[in-house]
């Protein structure tokens, strides 16, 4: 498949890498064409590596995973041609982070509203999964370097398009026991909201490593 | 010990009954002497169980469980003689959740505060502890209904305070490798914020009877 990566930072280059891998062809777009880190991780990847700005991505893609930092995400969709994105299906990895006052960050909306809540009202005729947004990007991509059945935890209105997030995720290892389709894109509230139990987690374990496994009543 | 149990719904009752198990003598605190369910609840409990006003119970105790319904926890701490929780422990179990617009509710606090920075700000002279406030009222008292090394998140500004309510919870059961000690009373944002997926996994369960285990890197 044709698949575009919006973001070229640590969570872009995982997920870009890791699609290139499963055999995709894989455009990395940022705000500028020619971005140094595109540029660099386009040129490590071999042929099927496509580098150019966030509407060139849009545009070469049949799928596209929003990979840039949650605070930005509405300003990059906004750079984009409308008619590059509708119809396709956009995963939300981003989350709403604002870091501008330390660590740990505050999120820029919640409670009544969510980040992916606001892709999709952006994007009526797009089909936004949000997914892979409640764990550090290295497990996103090899869910096996955790030990036991630690959940993705997904969202979004479309059935189908959630189909297609399941079999990309599936090629990375993520098992059917492991997804757990929360419902409808609002409910993008609660994962995202999630994080700010996440950050404190991973304060208190020192390490990105982890994710939740959901223990349930005996027999 | 003496313990004053806030509240005399689900969550005040399971608590109170089982650390009448225990040994403690626990009185139920309501907004009025008399209340018919703590009325109730002490008379099904023996002579280790009282019933009286929040003021009353607080007056009673070494030691305060907040059980109340989280909207209403301030106004509850408003209605007690401050003298008579000065240099005590509350425990505060409770979440600032809203349902009067339905399921799921919104969190009538979140991101920038937490309903357990707001009890300690008003009461700077007690040892708030947030805890018990990420499971449903019966895994509470019985970690032990669910199977793995589910975790029991904790966070306050004392320390001592914290060891005597792992006491407590160590006594219902929960084991030394699940309490997890987040930092401070301001880590009860992330607890809180927590609610909001917690309501969500229990919808997509259709269970409470769920907690949540950390997966970690296999060795």
């Amino acid at each position: 498949m044709n698949i575009a990566v919006l973001g070229t930072g640590d969570v872009g280059r995982t997920m870009a890498t890791a699609l290139i891998k499963q055999g995709h062809t894989v455009m990395m777009g940022s705000r500028t064409a020619d971005n140094p880190a595109a540029r660099a991780w386009a040129e490590s990847q071999g042929e099927s590596a496509r580098q150019g700005t966030f509407d060139d991505a849009a545009a070469f893609a049949d799928l596209v995973f929003n990979c840039t930092a949650g605070m930005h995400s509405l300003a990059v969709i906004d750079s984009i041609n409308k008619d590059h994105l509708n119809g396709k299906v956009l995963v939300d990895v981003a989350n709403p982070l604002d870091f501008s006052n330390g660590f740990p960050p505050r999120l820029t909306v919640c409670n009544d509203d969510s980040l992916g809540e606001q892709i999709q009202r952006v994007l009526p005729d797009v089909r936004v999964v949000k997914a892979f947004n409640t764990l550090a990007n290295a497990m996103m991509v090899e869910p096996a370097r955790l030990e036991g059945p630690h959940q993705l935890l997904v969202s979004g209105n479309d059935a189908d398009a959630k189909e297609k997030v399941r079999e990309i995720a599936a090629s990375f290892g993520w098992q059917h026991e492991q997804w757990l389709d929360l419902g409808g894109i609002e409910q993008a509230r609660g994962t995202e909201m999630y994080l700010a139990l996440w950050v404190r987690l991973y304060n208190a374990l020192q390490t990105p490593e982890f994710n939740l496994i959901l223990a349930r009543s005996r027999a």
